[in-house]
């Protein structure tokens, strides 16, 4: 699959902009799965097969299979995603970054091991080490520019030129890294005013969007401030509050509601 | 065991600044290793205990392992590390970064799963996001500062106030994130005016310095630019330099070899 393909398929299609975001922590598992010896593959697959028809891509978020030392079930639940659900793209979050040799055994874990569609990755070392990511034009290449959390401004808005780090980061993607039109940019939901900044430096390039629902960032914000024309360019990424919208037996009926109602919510806005 | 002490004694009892940078790549075995089906950790372990007595520090790459879904030869070759030559401090080099409940995530990766004693991160989050790796006062955080790749300049030479931002993260990490002592900076062996530059600011903040060896960084630079004025303060690593310096069925003991030669030559000029 191409992943800016299937992206935009999934955004016109299934009408929706929801990123399910899959970090997995067993202790807010529902007990009736929590001891179970394949508990976090089991609890994924779940919320997948409920979130599907309302996501335009899965994020797995790789920490949390690697804490858990649950790498096989990382790679059978993107196995999952791709066999059940055809054409929905995942992107493994896992915010890679380092020199040339090193970066292509990142992009052989991301999308040989793993089968990833994309990657998020960090820019701080510069092109050359995104390059091995870059290389591979079918795949989504994610950078970080203005990330979600709350002291995100300690370096990326240090004013270079007249302007702040994130911009530098985005100016670059949008017009050199993206030479084969495989990139896209993390801004966090926390940050409005910079979403909207970025999309003026960034025309059309696809954002990955954190930050709301638990983190608390505003939807219409988001979507006033880094929708493209056409009402798409976003994947907005919502984790815990679909994750874990129920703890009983239902948990995966109310995910696949909480998802619905995040894509609705969004959709009123665009 | 604390990372810093531990990193000091061996400096001063084995007198040696020399980390050995454990990244294995099959295809570059010695042929009677190659197939064998733990052949990824009997050679590290082989590495490690031929290059031993002349390390301050081993340094597995991750990305290495993961490329090759080795996670259990990383564990039981960091376990080998302290059971073998106690004493003997492991810096995972992951260099992860993350927002604050994955980071805890990614902490638990380095330090509980794998036993780690110290790991790299990127400082392009700001400091909330290696919280959870500052707050192991006893381990190890390497921060990533001007890395040793040709691209390395793209974003971390942009001026600031008239600073290039690699310098800005040099003083915040040694003078504010540093409050548990627990921080050192990676500056790459290729840059030696920017490692003298970084010294100038982070007093005697311990660097790991990679890129000498195959990346062709100049040793007496390094050790000119970079010790402290007691002629330690630096971790610099070598990896294929003398992971390879053989590849026939002595090649332990060429690594051993090159090894011992690599502190030899950095100790004359200390």
């Amino acid at each position: 699959m191409n992943f800016i393909r299937a992206l935009r398929q999934r955004w016109q299609r299934n009408n929706t902009l929801v990123c399910v975001g899959l970090d997995p922590e067993p202790a807010k598992f529902p007990a009736h799965l929590r001891d179970r010896p394949d508990a976090v593959f089991e609890f994924c697959r779940a919320i997948v097969d409920a979130t599907a028809d309302a996501a335009c891509a899965f994020k797995p978020q790789i920490a949390h299979f690697a804490a858990l030392g649950a790498e096989d079930a990382l790679f059978r639940l993107i196995a999952h995603v791709h066999l059940a659900h055809p054409g929905l793209p995942v992107i493994l979050d896992s915010k890679r970054g380092d020199i040339g040799s090193t970066a292509n055994n990142y992009a052989i874990e991301a999308f040989d091991r793993y089968g990833a569609d994309a990657v998020t990755v960090n820019p701080y070392l510069g092109r050359d080490s995104a390059q091995p990511f870059l290389d591979h034009a079918d795949k989504g290449v994610v950078v970080l520019c203005r990330t979600s959390n709350p002291g995100s401004g300690e370096f990326q808005d240090l004013l270079a030129d007249g302007r702040p780090l994130y911009q530098h980061v985005a100016q670059r993607v949008a017009h050199e890294w993206n030479a084969n039109g495989n990139c896209l940019l993390v801004v966090g939901a926390t940050w409005p005013a910079e979403l909207a900044q970025v999309r003026a430096l960034a025309g059309n390039l696809p954002f990955l969007v954190p930050g709301v629902g638990a983190q608390g960032g505003d939807v219409e914000a988001v979507v006033k401030n880094g929708a493209t024309r056409d009402g798409t360019g976003l994947v907005i990424s919502s984790s815990r509050a679909i994750l874990y919208a129920g703890d009983g037996p239902d948990f995966a009926d109310a995910a696949g509601n909480a998802a619905h109602e995040l894509r609705d919510q969004i959709n009123r806005y665009r």
